[in-house]
């Protein structure tokens, strides 16, 4: 199984080096974000894919000074969606028609259902059903990265507030819910030789 | 990138034909869960592996009678852990010390640094926190089940409260997320051949 071998050989490089990483290995991983299953196929989130150097920079003490912020070739932000509107899934439903070639009207129980589905959340939980479909993508993009050899460290120490503001994502209805920066490792990196650690089997999982 | 093609052959599998799929495929996908980075590398959720015919029935009217469930070969739930202890936390610095040969006093920095990013959160935001982890773990999943060519359906639809009473989760600490049934497609899936239905690239990224 090469995915295995895949996950095998990533680590969440704590040091890279800087080195530009090529646009087609770039596309191929945003291609595997977009094929990412979501909860109703909603894809509630958007990813900021950030090359420009001043931008990386502002981000640098927003994220503790983590250097690999700034010595990424691309910093990915996965920004979900603070809420989920009607209009959104009017949206979704139409994308649905169009692309199955199906009319409206056949897809109304559907939109209803996933209408009714969206009423029984508060605000919050909303926010925080559409961050775990982040937590998907997320899952995919590292194995993405992985085997294209690119290295990738999944990160959740930032300030989401600051991050927000930095990068307009508030007034765009969304929030930085976990961030991703693409580049090399450095040989120098403290991290790189080291073992990798992971549960027993026998206590991760349990046979029914 | 074979990734590509195998995200392109899946589909949220909504009728399963009951074959079995073979321990070495499950053994794959379960490597892979295992494999799966989470935040400090603590994996906190437990993942069970069920088999037994007499449990799934019980879990079909919790998942509102959706047949995945019982015409799966193997069902994946993901129990996430509801909190995380200091006790938790000592245990995963052991489980380093040993794998990576270091002794317990050096790693007091990075304990310390865990139990304090631990400490500022409310249980609530700790059982949401692991949740997430899951979802990477899921996505990991899906991947994995996509290389070895076996379905697989991402379930948020189901009564977590009773998944819980039935599997005896809450006594254990640990709460269903997310259920993942294995198995292989009918060909009378009415889902089987439908476009898949993805954001367009021009909407779900924004280059800097």
């Amino acid at each position: 199984m090469s995915l295995i071998s895949d996950l095998q050989w990533r680590y969440a490089t704590k040091k890279m080096n800087g080195t530009k990483v090529t646009q087609e290995k770039i596309d191929a991983i945003l291609d595997a974000i977009q094929l990412s299953p979501s909860s109703f196929g909603l894809q509630p989130y958007t990813v900021l894919v950030i090359e420009d150097a001043a931008t990386k920079a502002k981000l640098l003490p927003a994220t503790y000074n983590q250097s690999q912020i700034t010595d990424c070739s691309h910093l990915l932000v996965f920004a979900s969606w603070t809420t989920i509107t009607p209009a959104n899934v009017e949206t979704f439903i139409a994308e649905v028609a169009t692309k199955r070639g199906m009319p409206l009207e056949a897809l109304n129980d559907y939109k209803n259902y996933i209408l009714s589905s969206e009423s029984h959340l508060s605000e919050e939980q909303k926010a925080i059903w559409n961050s775990k479909q982040v937590y998907i993508a997320l899952g995919i993009a590292l194995a993405a990265a992985a085997e294209a050899r690119v290295d990738a460290t999944p990160m959740e120490g930032f300030n989401p507030a600051q991050y927000n503001e930095i990068l307009g994502l508030t007034e765009q209805g969304l929030h930085a819910s976990v961030v991703l920066p693409l580049g090399y490792r450095d040989e120098q990196d403290w991290l790189a030789g080291l073992a990798k650690v992971r549960r027993d089997k026998n206590l991760l999982f349990k046979n029914i």
